[in-house]
């Protein structure tokens, strides 16, 4: 309750899709690192008449080490798109080797969800989608499962049944493959119980984050709760990060841990963690989109 | 992912209803701090061939303090629960004087929940109590707007629009208690946003729990958020405490703070701030129905 | 700053000693689980007009599993300790097959503690032992190196350098079995790097409590910070256990981890682990002291 | 214990007087909010050919509100330091009205310290001094009282009792300004319970950072754990914030928290909180001293 009724005001449902544009683009630079990248970097932004709203950098290593840049500044005066673009590339990027990607105002990508039948991290999203927290359209949710079809055509996303049968498992990842190419920019599995092929990882053409319920490295694989019980750890966690061919290897984004005690069976532990994988789960999301997380080698920079 | 496809169990919509008991009651007591309580309420358990699961004590003083008591067991042999209930009031609790309450297995209380137009609470409580988090049954959901009505009766639970217009918050009043009285167990204050009058809460009948979106004592009152910005702290929090008529100042049940910093606005604070207030709401609720806080003066018990 | 003054008292360096008893004894209590155990515990106390301050038990499963009992009580009435002990034994323990152990107010245990050359672990229990923190008196040092003599003989304990070669590690044991036995209730290694013998454990004939610089079991082993920083981890973390001969792999008593980021070099995160190891270190010695830890196998029960 | 002896190294005594210099320079910089800032002090940086490693900036409202930068860069070549600052203030600083800093590599400042009798955040602090944890030399410690002299001197730091009696406050705080001019950069109240005038506050002529035992707002002023007992809190905290005259109002430059339970005593709550009182204040030294820290009017920017 507050002193005020209801001062605080009521958070539309699509918060992001009114608001006023907090900058016109955001510049993400990697590169080789050597001195004169940032001054060429805010000399093009300054010709531009670019106002610089935030800005972070990182080098792994002064000498001989990497350099990442992330940037959002504002365009006061009419631009082309196009020639900035091709300005940058002639003008900066091509003299330092520089891998970049500029993302404007407005551009939402689209998220398509792998999930089997867990519900929590698949509703969480949708919720947050729904709410505007995140930054991105959800296209479609795909589940080796029937059981999360109903919800997810509720919150009016697409919902494809594809089922994982022991010896058709090449089939079903063909036929995700053509659910997913051309229509997704990122792809979240949200307690997706399958193992993915190395191939498949190969061939989908975009990032895939997974939530482990763990604090990895401890407990990979599978059972983690049954586990961390048998050890009596005081502690359980979740860990969102990039899959890749190596099963629980990828670069991390974010993991959270939550205090437990002896009294916790472990279907408890499964309850208090669900609520700790949703939350890892949904920041990693959320700073994949807001473009914070840059990969270096088997770590990842968040800025 | 997991290397072992889907060995982790899927827990069932229905988790509580078809669990194995794991006591046959549950029973709670109150009294004057003396010695012998624990011996006089053990014997008693003995003779009823009682196997004591788990128990918690507390005294505040142990000379002239009080005395706190739960205690689950078992009962492996027939009996009467009138009988049991009769006989531990003659034989134990007259003599010291107890305020007592015991709870059945099985026994679910019903929850009304009021709310305004802030969904976060809401979903995630009907989340809960639909996967069986919550060992009760949410019967109904009035709200003085009608935003969350689509999204209550979706959840299959009825909902009520009772608008409370400056000049008729009296008539509202009587409203709610007339859905209210022999219709829940407890009324869970979900983010409304309306003061609840002195008579209202005296004449309830049942506890009120609310969610409070600062770290009370701090920021207590309207616009929590926008004022831990302007005081600059680097932690923001929700607090769920019992309603009493002197305003977000009832006793304490749960609270929890996340870090922030200078980088977020205003409605940032806010949205972090969701979390934290479903994640604190939704354990004060169940530490309520699992009987595990008890209310000493302006301070809770929790067991 | 405060406003009035130093109305804040200041705490004594001898708190625990100065203060009045908050309890007369404890009584430990291991054994299968099966009715009865607590009327006969409270039965027996009661009967000796004892007033029980703080109780806490847990059955590890109420059939066929184990039962645990943690109890604080005042005796008013003049009794004699060996009486009271016999009489437990006689009327109570023998009957359940009971592992148990009472300690009376002011008992105070001897604490010996194992260093290598880093400070804090070893400097934070020498101060908190000086505060009267810990319920114990800490009775000599022993190290491999001669870094710390200086500073724990400026807090008044005794400290031998007893180095660890290669060929002579057994010797070496052997002047530690000496110097401990009869001499220490619980030894501590403050980041002790040596690895101590399963024949040592054997034969120290008191519990052996460890800190290991990582959030086991991720990083067991040598070098975890390095390690963690190499794996990109967000969170590190520190783990205080019972050793066992089994490395890294004791009875976990607590643990607890910090949030880290890609700027921190492996130095970094190495002070800020050195904060985290003493805070866990330092609670787990506090809670083995208080007597409130239990071993169930391979976890640890911590009332 | 580690599987691999003392692989670990050890961290020296005097880490950071040994490090290899991880930048040759540190500039801060607080301007009004205009395009091409960036650009200019990037521009200027590189015709002296520095090499950036690491800078962050901030604008508290893009068009009308306060730029804030911090970078650090090394300079490869040979250059005159006089030069260099003139020059950076004839080109860039008039231009944009900046209010700027210059640090360069080495140049440590000095830290005095006020305190009464709690020894806890004092003792911290000369450790981590000596053990290289913070870039500043502590210079002093002035107390009202002389119980933490001898430890003080121990640690090879002058000790100076300036008692502080009702009617001769001023005269104390002359004494102190007398020796606090010319002879320290940075003033540390580690739990000093006297109140320092408007007067001193003003005159001083440096930065004064207090350690508050509570989670301010919440509990400001005198005797916060009691108050934080009585209300019930189920957290609490600690906040390290620069002095001002108003009293506990400053900007917080950190905070933190730690929960506790009805269980423990007013005397328990001061125990736990001595500990994250020492971490936060340590903490918040340590951004200060690595100019992390921009004050901007009630809040700080913490980089």
């Amino acid at each position: 309750m507050e002193a005020s009724g209801e001062s605080f005001s009521h958070a539309s449902r699509s918060e992001v899709a009114q608001e006023a544009p907090r900058y016109t683009a955001r510049l993400l630079i990697g590169c080789p690192d050597r001195p004169g990248i940032v001054a060429a970097v805010s000399g093009f932004l300054f010709a531009h008449s670019a106002n610089i709203v935030d800005s972070h950098q990182y080098s792994s290593d002064p000498s001989g080490g990497r350099f990442f840049l992330r940037t959002e500044f504002f365009l006061e005066e009419p631009f082309d798109r196009e020639d900035f673009q091709q300005g940058f590339q002639a003008e900066v990027a091509a003299d330092f080797g520089m891998d970049w990607e500029i993302r404007w105002w407005g551009q939402r990508r689209r998220l398509a969800i792998l999930v089997s039948r867990h519900d929590h991290c698949l509703l969480d999203l949708l919720w947050r989608a729904r709410r505007g927290e995140l930054d991105a359209e959800i296209v479609s949710v795909i589940s080796n499962h029937r059981d999360l079809a109903r919800e997810t055509e509720a919150a009016g996303v697409p919902f494809a049944h594809v089922p994982v049968e022991r010896e058709r498992k090449q089939e079903a990842e063909e036929e995700m493959l053509d659910r997913l190419h051309g229509q997704a920019d990122l792809l979240v599995l949200a307690r997706y119980m399958q193992i993915l092929s190395g191939e498949f990882l190969e061939r989908v053409g975009m990032p895939v984050i997974n939530i482990h319920h763990s604090f990895l490295p401890a407990f990979a694989g599978a059972d983690p709760y049954r586990r961390a019980r048998e050890r009596g750890v005081k502690l359980i966690g979740a860990t969102a990060h990039y899959v890749t061919e190596q099963l629980d290897d990828g670069p991390i984004i974010d993991q959270d841990v939550v205090r437990v005690d002896h009294r916790q069976s472990a279907r408890d532990l499964e309850r208090v963690g669900r609520d700790v994988e949703r939350m890892v789960l949904a920041r990693a999301v959320s700073l994949h989109l807001d473009d914070r997380v840059i990969i270096d080698g088997r770590r990842t920079v968040v800025f």
